[in-house]
């Protein structure tokens, strides 16, 4: 699928996918869009993927929506489901299974800086940049706001949004949105640890932790942990938990 | 109204806010919100404002509640009434369409530091503090840390709650308290530039990015996207946004 | 009862606590969970008591779940049971009416992270290490991420928790997973300077305020505030509160 908008590539166990339309600065158009959701999917269902890691091609992140497609109509309903089917992606990265983890060298804009909040992991090089910028264009980013708004505080979030303003790396890592800024001299080893380790580990064990944080954070504390507190002893009847701790306590 | 406890000035867009009872190291009063609540109002409705900028007239940003006012009566409704004064107060600023931003130059104390956190944007000269301190008379502030809650990390707010200790403003920053702190040879920089950025956006994308914002952030993702991506596709609709993005479209 | 798996002792106000199984590395045990939780409902009792301090005797914090005795048994009823006393006693940590402080001098692991994120307050030596590790055994730490992703951020959180990494005390404090590195010197400054502070408070506002936090931190900021509003005007009429403030305002 080289001339596809996103390439998927099976490197072990970890799930390659690449944002391939640099020439648009990888804009999340309607067909964007949906072949990253249904890259996601492929990689979701294939029992050989651990880990999936997001990049993209070109000198641009991504730059947020195709602001040619948004301008292509004028029909509410039309632009209600573009930005349903936007937000349902953001959605499916958290519902996925597998981590997913941004790696981030250049600009992550808009729709494209919620891409980055929305991943599980986020690793950027520090000449990266990142804005929720649509409000200098009259389009507040209020859906890039609900990611932006989960990752990082409460100022920091506003401020990006108000303002428009650009953050670079070592910011976007002191906030919150990204794990690290890392040196653009080596911008793979951070990613390429976290994947791997994440690939080394028993991936039932990786989905059931990620879907009960997901679950739990927006619960009170009692129900958090009820919910928690049942899946730490399903986790505990799975073969591989077992035979990790069995092997632990040999050691 | 230079007499006024609050001073009201428009300058351009931006409008003024001062805080002007710096004898009584500007203490909210009841008098004092009530001023304060007024103005926000009024520059609330004012079309030509787009932002508004909260400052403080002498050496002390506010010390908090004027505690001789509390302890003029033991009535329990009349001490419910002034803490329902001072929260509808916080939650105005949260609800005024137009984006507040403080700017702290002095210490900023209990309900003094609330409103600081209240605020949409913050920025404090370096030599600036901040406390929570009622505890040190017996005085919990528990309305203070409902908004220092919702602006920094839980243990950074415990600790300010239960020692009542003092943070400086470069600490401040990095718990969220305030989005910087700024050298206090240049203490307004930080504030008039993030005045000004607002200041030029639309002011209905403002309106209605600031609004979403707030209704999203309390809800669970799914239904966050939902508000959220209706409120992208009637941003759309805006005159401003259509030609804000045909205006970036034909560069 | 200094045989037990928890010594305790009353130093004046300060209550302190102390894991003592260094020999299983503090691991937290039924036996230990027990003993734990009614050493802490002791000092909650005691009304010579104003603050609690957690450490542990030996060169590891608390590894977390005692592995051996989670595999004694393939009942998941037997399981639940154990979870359910382990989110109990973090639950009942935030209950307590006096704050608690961890102060940790050596690897806090898996639940024992959580045990240190439960705290009020939380001060590590600079030689501290902290990890939610139990996904390198297949077991993820799905509970203590309840307690992890209440004080520090999305990305941080999923990153210790997916990829089991350690992380140092000076980046556990940069997340807000503890209050403040300490070096190693001087292990115990902080920690004795946070609780001799929140000791010399009149606990009746203390206690009010702990709990009034806890309540006010689930809900949406305009019930948070009728929550608030009432306990302070509540505080007010504390005669501690009244003697406090009339000693304020005659200085």
């Amino acid at each position: 699928m080289t001339d596809a908008l996103v390439l998927s590539q099976a490197d072990g166990a970890i799930g390659r996918l690449t944002l391939n339309d640099p020439g648009r600065a990888n804009a999340l158009s309607s067909a964007m869009m949906a072949a990253l959701s249904d890259a996601l999917a492929d990689f979701a269902a294939d029992p050989a993927i651990r880990v999936i890691v997001l990049g993209a091609a070109g000198r641009i992140f991504c730059a947020g929506h195709d602001l040619a497609e948004l301008r292509s109509t004028d029909d509410l309903a039309a632009h209600e489901a573009l930005f349903a089917q936007c937000s349902a992606l953001m959605l499916a990265i958290g519902a996925c299974p597998k981590p997913v983890i941004a790696h981030v060298r250049g600009a992550a804009v808009a729709a494209g800086c919620q891409l980055v909040a929305s991943c599980d992991l986020a690793y950027a090089v520090d000449t990266a940049r990142f804005a929720v910028s649509g409000v200098n264009l009259g389009l507040f980013c209020s859906t890039p706001g609900v990611a932006l708004s989960r990752a990082v505080g409460r100022k920091d979030a506003l401020e990006m949004l108000l303002t428009g303003r650009f953050v670079g790396a070592a910011e976007a890592a002191a906030m919150g949105l990204i794990n690290r800024a890392v040196p653009a001299a080596d911008p793979d080893a951070a990613v390429e640890e976290a994947a791997r380790a994440i690939a080394s580990k028993p991936p039932e064990a990786i989905a059931l932790g990620k879907r009960v944080f997901g679950r739990q954070i927006v619960l009170a504390p009692e129900d958090a942990y009820a919910v928690a507190s049942r899946a730490m002893a399903e986790n505990l009847g799975f073969q591989s938990a077992k035979q990790g701790i069995d092997g632990f306590l040999k050691r």
